[in-house]
């Protein structure tokens, strides 16, 4: 699969689990859904691969610090004079019965408590106070939201009245076969010079939270492989698709290159 | 009841004590009213099942960093070149002779109290200093609040002048046949599968404060619940709905499946 | 007296010391005045108070953290595509020669000092920096403030330049038979029946500073009478109206279960 | 001389060394001036007279945290659809070659000192950089500034590049007799009733810096004398304009009233 | 190559390893490309000399704590009454399938991740929120960042699900036989003066992270260059040029003399 | 030479060394020079100066906390219902190839970097991001600015990324006969009664660091010359000029009294 991709096609996802049926279960009965995981394990895929399996159009909001109620519910633009109210993503999930998506929903702004609260309770309502206007979510509306465990912080975390109002699904990096099948799908490398990637990636991720913050993602090894199927040198792909990439520190960029010799030497 | 409820019904709600006569009481009398009590534990289903019962509108507002008194009581919108006053929640409720809910109240911004205090004291006004207008709240007018003790900090908190406007009342999470009867309702689940459910809130609330920020709430339980009703296993329930859902540390992710293993094992 | 009470009538407060003369000598001295104690001792009842006995207007401004001078002078607004100035209640309040009332002045922000200052030494001028005008305030104009010793931090509190500028005068609740008078006024509760209303505030008073932050305000107690003259059992009044108002604390709490069975056991 | 005074008459000041001719000369030089000293003493008093001496119009600032370079040049505001340019206070001093005074200038913002800076060195030029103008202050243009050296802070403090533009008067409270005869000019009461409200200050001037931020300032006296002359008893006078004016510490005012004891008794 | 070069002649690089074909591979698969290295060792020039290379066109925006993903989309300008939708730098070269180069990305605002996340993964979609428009970059275009780890901090650090988004290539000043061939074409000075400066900027790097934040850049070198160039005194040259525009601390300027006086004594 | 000086003439500046030489040679090779030294040493006369012998416009932008790109390179204005741009001072000295000069750089916000970057690499463009429109430098721009190496603080500081785009001069006090013919210069006073000024200055600024954050000024030693010159006591002058212009401290006030006896004395 390229990442040319058309729209009309399903995303490749390859499931570890059982999270396609809990994915159904939850749209089907209206439940929000939290998926954990570190960044690149797949998460976005996976929004994207359900909702073209429930043939429902998705609205995906990278959530930073500054984002606030207004991004997602929508605001007031002057045209001609007049103020005009456009829709944020959220607005027009709801309208459309669609799925909204909010990745990293940690890092947004507290005013968004104000919006997933009466959406993700009993009342299933959105309420767009600048309008005074109140959607009730249709049957088929769906809020996923994403978040990193492993970022948590004092400052930034989800206030457990946020949390309980969803169910939850961890993630994590893909089996070796299934992370080969993934890459393999992706770039079209063959499989023996997939695996050693990764086997590589195995003993990298062994290290993650001591020197490293991450392990390496998916994604990376796809930039690798593709560097590799490109003529450029196994060395000098993992140099800059996975030493450079994922640290400054001499010392951890040594570590990596040692891990390298060892798995290619 | 189902999620779907319309809005001519009551909604359920299970008393637990007398809340439902004090309630009555400081409506007739006028007298603000704070709900104090964890995440999940009804406060929100309490105000919408009294609401109803004195068939009145409620305008509920999640509270937050950066809700201001304009938020609550209005303000001016462009249009047609014209500045044009536009109600907020607060105002519309006044106008009416509503209720009006905030919830977590902790969380607004500091300038909120400068409407609360005039509309909770013997004055019972609501000054827009925006357009000059002051409303005195009609009889039937009734400010509600809630927080949860357990997030209290130094940084946020009630001041004593403020918290001293309300009466107050605790809730606290149901005992276990009321719980039952409120997850049977919702779900439909057969009492038999619902008791082991609320056998293992009880085990988890226990921890709570401990290693667990906040117990679990009926609503996840609900969500279990539905779960369970929709053909997924009960492991597998409990994983999404209870475990991911209360926590990202492997420990007391264990802590809650050997929980689980006592009560279905 | 009831909650409801006309503006033609005078609000009932019982003078517990000389500070009806001496805010009659300020006021016809053109000198500001500044009102200290706890919350709910009656310091806004005693402008009221003072304000119909002198037949004047009062313009009430509850100060917080975003309150600015722009909110007391006031502010253009557009109208008609036109920007017009619409004076804010300090304004109002110098133009009409009427009390202007900041409660709880140290919340403000400090850019309110440059209109204060101005004001209250000898030049006695409102100095309205966007529109270049300048108002001398007329013989009748008074400006009262009020803050609570308690609440003053490293962060919030008046600057000897500002605080100099102001007679002082100490509140504090008031003593019991004239407590048992403010309460049987506002609420008809027989007098039996509020003296050991009264006999507990006087217990808990005491704890204040120690566990508890402050003492029961008379307005509590006002809210305990009203609840028990509408048929609310005494126990379940004052759990409301003074356990659960005044702390989240188990500790805390009892100790007051404590206390009020002392009185009324 | 009353507070009523009227413009065109010299507000009483009482030299306490050469600050006049000092004044005078750096007026006559186009020198800047720094004025500095405790609250009350009579810096703004100063100026006044002085101002008045040489004939000239004062445009006071009183500086605060938000004060920002647009306060003092001007802004443009919006009329019938067009924007037009208000002068600030500092551009109308400099157009008419009047005396600026800012009150308390560590307390504005940083972006003061870009006016600041052109105007107080051999450019005396005030840049008006939203309009693009450029006036070159006329010969009688002076700039007078205050600031209280006990406030000084880390955060707050002008910086030696603005300082050192500046001339600089040290200020402290007047000598007992300077200060019986302001106190009798201002309040018309007796100089026997005024000399012991002197001696009183100077005894509580001592405290300050250890228990006391600041020493009383002669307005609090002027204030206690205008009392007394209004027939309250000489303690409640002194309790509402000393005691209560200065302090919130039960110890602190026990001291002071300690202090009144010995100077009345 | 003078500073004064035309657009339509490339820009003098001189490559330091197989640079060139990683970044013409990377433009090919459209991968996001990183480059990370100190200060003024070549990153922006090596961008503008690839881009000159593939006959793109290159939008460069130099980050800053203040920039926000409007500045890099666009925002609505206020134009005859309109409000008129102005594309920003990065919205521009996804419509033109040109090089957007975000110099020292990590000085960007967080919201800056909205807008580079959808664009570097397998969406490769652009979303302008504020107008509902999504564009998907068309085959020539790439996302180049640089960032400089010697500033890593933790309040600015590029989070992982970003910075595994990029392929990342390390750089660091050139090899002395370059960096002279780099001098001499910039400035025209003959290689035996531009050999001691070479020999110099090495010694000097050596004490980079101890007394020295940073080592010296090339540019540094051509500035002296240009002077000594223009007549000035090889010392003076280098006082102006390195010593006092390296450091402020006198122990340093010292040890930079004396490494001066160690190449040229 | 006046403060009242005309335009027309070159303000008088005294060298210290070859600092014109290098002033011209960076002008001519299009090199952005800084300006370090102490307060009122002089940077800014010797802008004026060379700007008046180059017999160039000079816009001078005083730097401070909330000087941001928008404040150098211009805005829209509200003019007629249209929005129109004017350019800010950064864009005038582009366009007419004027010299800019940026007072105290390191107090502006970090966007203005983004202004910087461009402009004083080989690019020398002046991107206006608002407009779209790029300006390349003429070659008679030349961008100048200047800071204090002792205000330097963690977070105030230059990164090395723009410092070493500029050639950089140390300023420091001028030699004691230099000085000595600036103040005769500027105040007319005789040369015998300059001197013992000078050698006070002399002594003062050896202090610096210590108890005076910084030395005295050239500025504040004319200020005294005048004062004196005005007819005012010596002792005064220095008194007003000196003791209470350099510090607020008692004990540091004393030794700067001493020092005036010793030289005085």
């Amino acid at each position: 699969m390229s990442l040319d991709m058309t729209n009309d096609r399903i995303p490749y996802y390859h499931p570890t689990g059982r999270e396609c049926a809990l994915f159904e279960r939850a749209h089907d009965n209206g439940l929000p859904l939290l998926l954990k995981g570190p960044t690149g394990c797949g998460k976005t895929r996976f929004v994207e691969h359900m909702a073209a399996r429930l043939n429902k159009p998705v609205y995906t909001v990278a959530c930073h610090d500054d984002l606030s109620a207004a991004d997602l519910i929508g605001r007031y633009l002057l045209k001609g004079g007049e103020t005009e109210w456009v829709d944020g993503p959220l607005t027009r999930a709801v309208r459309e019965g669609a799925i909204c998506y909010l990745d990293e929903v940690v890092e947004a702004r507290k005013d968004v408590t104000v919006v997933l609260h009466p959406l993700t309770d009993s009342r299933r309502r959105l309420i767009i106070d600048r309008t005074g206007e109140e959607l009730v979510a249709p049957e088929g509306f769906m809020l996923v939201a994403s978040y990193n465990p492993g970022y948590q912080s004092v400052l930034k975390r989800l206030k457990p009245s946020t949390r309980q109002r969803f169910l939850s699904i961890a993630f994590d990096f893909p089996e070796p076969e299934a992370e080969t099948r993934v890459i393999t799908a992706e770039t079209g490398l063959p499989v023996p010079q997939v695996v050693p990637l990764v086997r590589l990636a195995g003993h990298i991720r062994k290290l993650s939270g001591m020197d490293l913050e991450e392990g390496v993602s998916t994604r990376l090894l796809v930039y690798a492989a593709r560097l590799i199927g490109a003529g450029i040198a196994i060395e000098e792909a993992l140099e800059t698709a996975v030493v450079q990439a994922l640290s400054d520190e001499p010392d951890v960029q040594q570590a990596l290159r040692d891990l390298i010799a060892t798995v290619y030497g």
